[in-house]
């Protein structure tokens, strides 16, 4: 299935718990990767990459040849502490319309890359320089955590974490999450009417209240 | 003795860090537990819950049990990494008129927790769904950290931290922090003047100045 | 050398991650130790303290030692889960003059501090009190992760963590940084004109593109 | 179903990593709590406990209540880094015919244990001294890692690690168990004969040979 | 150059810290991974393998494919706590005339492997099953801790931990090793004498002595 | 007061665990401290060293201008992960005289050192070469833990663990610790009769039995 500009537009109208539940809980990268700044939110098809141990240079070629929409995912082979992507990165990346980047690992110029308003998600800030050796994989699977990422497939970001929706469920996934949303609509104007979830879910037969 | 408003209101007046120092450096809980807004402050009851691993179900219980002015205080039996609560069941605490959660393990929805103003303290952020199975207690006493939280102690968070007073201990407490407020109101006007904390507690013949 | 004001003043002009670069990739801090709150920066000469596990009565010592804009730097023996450093020690430093506190160790009265403008680097809040035993070192050189941390170098943090610069080294260091940020802007300028750093770096014909 | 010695005796016979299997991949303990001694195994009726933080006291009252092939299982509430047990409670526990110990904590005098031969398996050694304030619970449910362990159930450890094997299961496990271990064997007389896993599992055709 | 038995047999008769140093203090993996027996010694080439978290499939392949004197190298994905070979694939890769196993992550049928005399290096013993799901890498370049492993590059693990040894590098390093213990001959001679490092390396103008 | 090799010998009698309750619960090293060989004891003045991270030359100087009988007790700065000691330096330190080393930092070379009968506790075992910087401290106060260790206190370890004996108590904690055993042989005894500790220690009325 070819991912649209629709799809990607529709995806991301939903969180990443709400999109996580849809898919059956699947699909989430581990929790320490968060956005640089609680607002930030991405959403865009995954062009991974894998770096070899405090080495960088690969993300130069990332974002060179990753085409406008995507977002840059990134392995760094287990080593976080290093500040592996900055401020000049950020802006290369946005001139070419890429969507953001999701590193498993740390980056640097915290406040210039908030100031431009490019999405950032990492295991959080560290100073420390890279290498420049260059190694590594461009857009081939990567795993991070125990969650598989394809190119390709559709990455969203906000506050509560990262989840990797498949691409070829993504038309499944936004029926689900949208079914999801409905009906905790209904379970919201019921708990504001002063149900208890035990009663609205029909738990209160089983528990007691 | 019974903990009345008065008493839940005058504790909640002192910061925690205040409200440990007066009870002899006892009470806190494991420092990893935070609001997951640097303004969210806490103040009530404590409702106790003990979960087993990766499993919400007694949560929904919990708050449909617990009293107005309570906070739900959760053992997640050492499993941190996912999300035990949301904006709906913060929505349903809410709305019961409960005071807050602490707990230990994550959380999700931290934006739409934030916007509703109800205050949640917890090991971080974390989609990671949580299982249906139910078991656990409610309202026995636990343990977080090295810190017994019985049914009834007062909580009190902010972004220090988060201190448990034991119940029958809230008056003398409140007294012995308000000497520490007032001892510390003159060390803050003493240092404005350009003492040094060494004149101003008398160490200065010791160490020298 | 003699570290003079406008040197301080010069350096503290430049990020962290940029004077980390100039001095060849050093002085990098261990990166858990960041400000408590974003927009917190810190530049200043260091009086360093070691302390023993625990316990803070030194750091009063320390700051009524210290001359105006020392920053002082604190090692805790590895035992972080304490709050070494609160608003009175920062009101009185403040006073003084102090330019900020660098700990490798938590802190308490996040919002008093952050109210007084007082900059704090730290491994985060607890509220856990200290003894008073008062054993350590003042003004000796110390080890913070694998940094040397004399007397006089000089310290410069913000939100991307911090960086210690050798006083003997400061103006090699000045010149350096400055050579990179002019660098710099001149890369800023070709990537906002479309170029790719591949093409900038002269990386093209290696990776081709 | 009554757990019969004889049932206990049979189950013994198998390693822990076979019966985990057999009970389809479950009841493993957390890794970490392995035998003093490579050779010491254990099998035999769970008497559960649960202890406060760095306290002992009810592991005295657990072995004076628990019955002859009895096995202690015991939570420490997280707090690992304590000498919980020691050579004089073995012997008193050896002595009442207990059938061993399982502790998510640390142990002291493991010459002594071992040289009388009561088998202990732990966190690891530690010598720290424990408080005799005494609290805690006897044999009610706990939670071991993500494992929950039930009075009477059947706990089987080796050199490998410990596995629970709930009691209502048993009959049904050692059924499974000894299936496993007679497929095994002809595996094993294959893989002698010069077979690959692949030729005896049939995946051969699946991914070439 | 190729590697021959006779550059096999000439590096295995030096320990892991002697090559390690030959090599200019490079190629040590991560020092958690360590034979499973203090006595088991390893000596062979790299047959790389990279699994996915929790899932031991490809490493029947592995065995399979892999040639007589090879050591299977693996990456588990940097999930350690399972159980991701035993006593019957010791049997199939010894039978084959492998070499030994090195693998990030954990094992289990310790007695059994330790037995049939199967020199086995890992993060430790784990019971914990692992999937069937089968994806991964065979014999491409990966990646422990910061330590790149080549298919044929020659492993060398003892008791100390394991070094591996480029396999274009073989002859130097074997020369450089020779001279090593040849110096270190002498100075064992001279300690024995009586005198102290500081006097045989001639530290002792410099330090005093 | 002097201690005397009587001293030392009648101390070393005793296990680590005892004289760490002799003393009140008190000198216990960290626990991660172990003898690289189960069988191995130490007993002996502290000659303490501070080494800078990942760096060993001052070790060189500490066993030169060390007295037989001494141990070396070592801080490596919280870096742990190097081979900070070996089989020459074992040779060097044992021809001299000492009576072996506590390292908080790990070592290489464990079966040269295990053959030679040279106690050697440390951290682990680690293959990874150091540098030769050279600083550090010799024979000034260090802390391992929460534990001071001054030069010429009291160093006494065993399988369970490595503990320090002020000089200045050493005559205090043999009576202690010579009472402590006295009763422990006695209930030794009670428990072989067929008592639960529980009656031995006057417990069965408080808990009832």
């Amino acid at each position: 299935m070819t991912v649209t500009k629709e799809i990607i537009s529709a995806i991301g109208k939903f969180s990443s718990a709400t999109l996580h539940e849809a898919m059956g809980k699947f699909g989430d990268l581990p929790y320490g990767i968060k956005p640089i700044s609680h607002k930030m939110k991405v959403c865009g098809t995954a062009y991974t990459v894998k770096t070899i141990p405090c080495d960088n240079t690969i993300l130069h070629r990332a974002y060179a040849y990753a085409k406008p929409g995507d977002v840059l995912v990134v392995d760094c082979s287990g080593y976080y502490e290093a500040g592996y992507w900055g401020d000049l990165m950020s802006l290369g990346a946005k001139t070419k319309g890429l969507a953001g980047l999701v590193i498993d690992g740390c980056v640097r110029d915290a406040d210039d890359i908030e100031a431009m308003g490019f999405p950032v998600f990492s295991r959080g800030l560290c100073i420390k320089g890279t290498g420049k050796h260059g190694d590594g994989t461009l857009n081939e699977p990567i795993i991070l955590g125990s969650c598989f990422v394809n190119p390709g497939d559709i990455i969203v970001g906000d506050r509560d974490g990262v989840v990797v929706v498949p691409h070829e469920q993504a038309q499944d996934v936004i029926e689900k999450a949208t079914a999801r949303e409905m009906k905790e609509a209904n379970v919201r104007k019921e708990l504001l009417e002063g149900k208890t979830s035990l009663q609205i879910y029909g738990w209160d037969k089983k528990f007691g209240f």
